[in-house]
């Protein structure tokens, strides 16, 4: 097979060298190309306008990360195969596949119950087939069923070539400068032992910055309160535009994004109904916010102004409590908006939303981040840490929010 | 009036304070907000995948700059009152509203020969309507009718701050670092002599750096023969889908495009009815390809090739020549697609184009980029140079292109 | 006075004006142009050889973002006069100016029993002498007795223009990303309230950030095992050069070091004699290690040996315990290594040194960072952070080391 | 042999590995540790505080490059044994270890007509015996007697890794961003043909900005006018102690220094004598600073105002002019200063020098940049170029200077 050698530009890493025909023919198939159309972080551009950013470069950039990890952990004496760094580079490549338009926020609304992650799996398990079987070991890895299991925790962990890809991604886009985590770093303390993936002794203080990066990017970004606000209203508008349809209302849609709004597809469908896949991959964000621009000017006045809040940027205003809202407070809310605009309750309903926004810096329950330490000893990160930070890793941050028109 | 302190973050600038009410009011009329939706470079992101950037961006970047400038200028002694001020930044903030869908690509096909600037004024004069007037002096500054033509000269000459901004946008997100330009030493050696903007001589290497940094911005990114391939399909897409409208094809089109295709709008027609620019506001990027990814499934065999290859970026091959391709050269290629897609000439034609990249590094016969020398002397900067390169300033660098499909 | 505008250049920061007449001035003074030749980590570029950054840049820098608080905090309606301003820039600009060569080491070893501080005093009122009462205010200041405090906040507290700058530089020049803290934003979140410096509640995710940037920066630079080394080695060299001195041995001298050696200034006298302050001037980073080139070559083979572990980067072991090393421990080392070198085990205590490395990351029992939120309270850091890092916040970590040669 | 990797951090390109033992020995060796005590850019941190960089660095970043620019060629199949690879390492890293104090300028003052090159290669031959022969092939790559002589030409020709590291390293420690290179570009453009260093026709872009690069670093670093001023006044001053030691005066001297002004060793004797290199190995910026310090408390005037000029920074004027200054002009400003200090005009004629600053942006003459064209052709920059820059390419900038006191 001809070298197709690839040079991609990141303002991030510099170059990225597309080395392997088999990640290049990914790269360039209609379901990989599908991601150049889904921004990685949807609507919060309308926060921070940097942030502009799409999945298909995140996934070139987590790929690329995967192939220096793995050069680190070679040099290391770590035994990974040919075949295993080709495998682990497309599984990473691939893991995000299956995001839909606007990314997490939709999920469960157009496929329903369908986590974004069964949707990459069976993404990949398409792309095996025409790729005869190329893809097995990727499948595995990405899957956790390779043996080598540290392969899988470099896809998915808490230290994985993702989130180091998205968080420093993030934080060059948005302008955050709070989110830099030191890269270089961790990359070069990155081991393996037992086959686990694990962290040599000097990148502890690395380690312990890349979670608190992490926190803050969630609370400054992906939690920040206005894009709260613009996510809850994406799918109050989804909710109105599928109550339109439900009453027997004549809304304009497209017909890509109609077929799964009106059917209702479920899990099991997708396995049984090859054409949904396929259908699925003529979604994107184009798709949803043409739709949104229309119905700005629907004769429905609850949907055009919703859309029209989100087109002009007019968002809603977010309170935060430490308890969830009750009934009673939406119901005020309500109330007064039914007054302000003269609509029903009812239809002040899809005004009012409100929602949970957590964060937990460190989860020691689930897998962990293990400090390899110079006398030979495996360490939960929470132990082998001075840092008091880490006194109570598992409490969970939690702000209940509202949003209301302002 | 209420104080609406805004700070917006930007990755290139850290952030950005919106102090003036009259600013912040412009960012949040929807005539503004179109911009989030029309990217800076366009169709670039299929060569750059990091130039997801927008209008809406630049915009407010090189209104920034313009505040950062005037304080620079009074610094130095130059009078410009609070309200000059603000007008100048008004002026840079909208000089590119007019922009349509895939910025300068489409211009010309959209509104029939209307020129994005003459939108730009038609934009401001409306919205000057809408704020009681306050935009005249805005005005009269982006016309070039204002007394104090430093002014203008800042919005608009060889080195104003819509040219540093984009310079040093496009630079950072497409991650080609040739176009960074001294930025900041540029801004700090601005000055004001005979009204006119000049450059003080210690800033004379800055300069020309910053002329070679944008030659070489053009041929690495703007004239990049895979950017013109591009542009070229998009083109070739719109004159196909028109071609089968006045053949009295159905196809689908979103309405609000619909207006624009059919009625073949003209220039004059922008000043006689003020509902055209409210319809040219609908449109933006999302716009047009949405109607792209129906069109790449439509029944015309042509028009489906076209959209699919910009879709999942099959891109056309470019060639150049030091002299235009000759009809005799486009019909061979006709010929042997006809023969390779069975389809006939006619139709081929529509997959090959041809074009000229030009670029001229500086501009002498233009307005000169003026150096205060120590002594007092007013120079072009042509002769201020000790540098050859400037010997033949005015020579333009040609390349005509032809695209086929690969 | 005629202007003397001068701009200096910084990697960090773009460009620094000089606009004030007074702070040229200053600049120019020989007793501020000394602090070109005292690094600002001192022996840390043995570890970090980018880390070669001196005292006379992170002066200017801070003063540069003491000029950048000041706009911040007047553009929020806090009064601060012209000369506030020029005293403020004129305190932080000379807030180190009493350090002597590798800054913190020696301190107490030149002129003993005298801390920097008080040397930066006795710098500010010899100045002040000189510019005939211009730096009044500044000493107030600086000292905490001017009316408005949060100007001495700004000079020093938990969160001065001190400390950020000091962080982003030293972060900057070793290479160490993590040290990076939100620089843009923590300084647009400066407020006044009550006579208070004080952040603005949108900057608390920025404050927590620059705490936890700062505890790495000193496990992973200031306090790096390997700088410890150095610098205790230091120190030893220090003690043997005395030590023969004290015993009539003849020991190569540059005569402005000798003059502090052998007369073992006190506190004291610097207040009696005015002479002192102009011979501790002529003390630098070049003076000592000069010394210390030449006492490689030293006749007494304990001061050659530990100068050519300085000169050469031999450097000693460093380990760490948490409770101090006993007698036992030490004696036990220098045992080993008389047996080792053959000398004395008084001469080989020289080669033995143990201390305490310690750190606080938020001191919550000094001057605490106030929080201004929303509603109008002030409430401390601790409790104002969602953060559960700070739910112990005046854990000091400690960590005893010993070093031993190789 | 044990393995000694060792990361190193650097600012510019984050980690440098250092994997083989030889490179790790060397850098261990006193004689690389000594270019810890020599500044990159001598005086230059006069002008631009930052630049306090040192050879030590330049030298490590130039092997760093060395190392992915092999990677690079060997990816295009461009055949490099192991063994290569670490003697063209070798070679980069030690191409300047020659350097005496404050680099260029003392050249042929401290060593009578012994270029820095020569000291280099003769540093190399006496670590070659000391480590039994393992530099024999550095030595041949570096002296150009190697067969494969485009290693030597990624050592030293118009586009080496030396000239890369040193351009992007002064212009990010100057702040000077108008040095910025496209490295990573040109380094993945790099090839080899016909046994010779080429770059691939897509970087050539990449190589005209850097061409014009360097030609602005000369302008605005190197040969700035302050700095030639600071240049000029230390060689004045070598020129004045040597004058009063030759005159029979008592100077105040470092005995390392005296040996070389006392005993003017010649070229000849360096390689007759093999205590000279050891003796010259003890020479750095430090040993120079301590006497100046000295000397400008020394009782000869003249002597006394120039090392005061260069410790406080009073420097001279510097004007141009594009032909040489003439005795006349010279002797006139020494009259005139004869007059203003009440000195001789012999005292007075060590205040005025002048010289000659010239830079050539690209040297056709010697060694070409070629270019590899995708036709397989191989072509001179200038011919590969569509640009005018370098129509006149051999044309030399000159500028005459003369520096008087201010």
């Amino acid at each position: 097979m001809a070298s197709s050698r690839k040079i991609i530009n990141d303002p991030i890493y510099g170059f990225i060298n597309i080395d392997d025909e088999l990640i290049f023919q990914l790269i360039e198939h209609p379901y990989f190309q599908r991601l150049r159309r889904i921004r990685q972080l949807g609507l919060t551009g309308l926060v921070y306008p940097g942030a502009t950013h799409t999945r298909f470069h995140h996934a070139i950039g987590a790929m690329h990360l995967m192939h220096r990890a793995i050069a680190v952990l070679r040099n290391k004496g770590v035994e990974i195969t040919e075949d295993e760094a080709l495998s682990a580079k497309a599984a990473i490549l691939l893991h995000d596949i299956g995001h839909g338009p606007f990314s997490h926020v939709l999920e469960d609304t157009i496929l329903i119950g369908v986590h974004h992650e069964q949707l990459s799996l069976a993404y990949m398990h398409r792309l095996n087939g025409e790729f005869n079987g190329a893809l097995e070991q990727a499948i595995q890895i990405f899957s956790d069923t390779y043996p080598k299991r540290f392969l899988h925790q470099l896809v998915s962990s808490q230290l994985d070539m993702d989130r180091l890809d998205y968080l420093t991604r993030d934080s060059f886009y948005t302008g955050v400068s709070e989110g830099i985590v030191g890269l270089e770093r961790i990359i070069h303390m990155l081991n393996v032992r037992e086959d686990q993936l694990v962290i040599d002794e000097k990148g502890v203080y690395s380690v312990e910055k890349f979670i608190v990066a992490r926190r803050l990017m969630y609370w400054q970004v992906y939690l920040h309160k206005t894009a709260l606000a613009a996510d809850g209203l994406l799918l109050s508008i989804m909710r109105r535009a599928r109550y339109l349809v439900d009453g027997g209302k004549e809304v304009f849609m497209l017909p890509k994004l109609a077929y799964f709004l009106k059917n209702r597809i479920q899990a099991h469908e997708l396995s049984s109904d090859p054409t949904i896949l396929d259908r699925f991959n003529e979604l994107d964000d184009i798709e949803l916010y043409a739709c949104i621009k229309y119905w700005k000017d629907d004769v429905d006045p609850v949907l055009a102004y919703l859309c029209n809040s989100l087109i002009n940027r007019k968002l809603p205003a977010t309170r935060f409590q430490e308890t969830p809202f009750s009934d009673e407070q939406k119901d005020a809310e309500i109330k007064q908006l039914s007054g302000r605009f003269n609509w029903t309750e009812e239809d002040c309903s899809f005004l009012v939303y409100s929602g949970l926004a957590a964060n937990e810096a460190y989860d020691s329950n689930s897998e962990k981040i293990l400090i390899n330490r110079k006398n030979g000893e495996l360490m939960d990160l929470v132990h082998a840490s001075d840092n008091y930070n880490f006194s109570s890793p598992n409490r969970v941050v939690r702000k209940y929010f509202l949003c209301t028109p302002k």
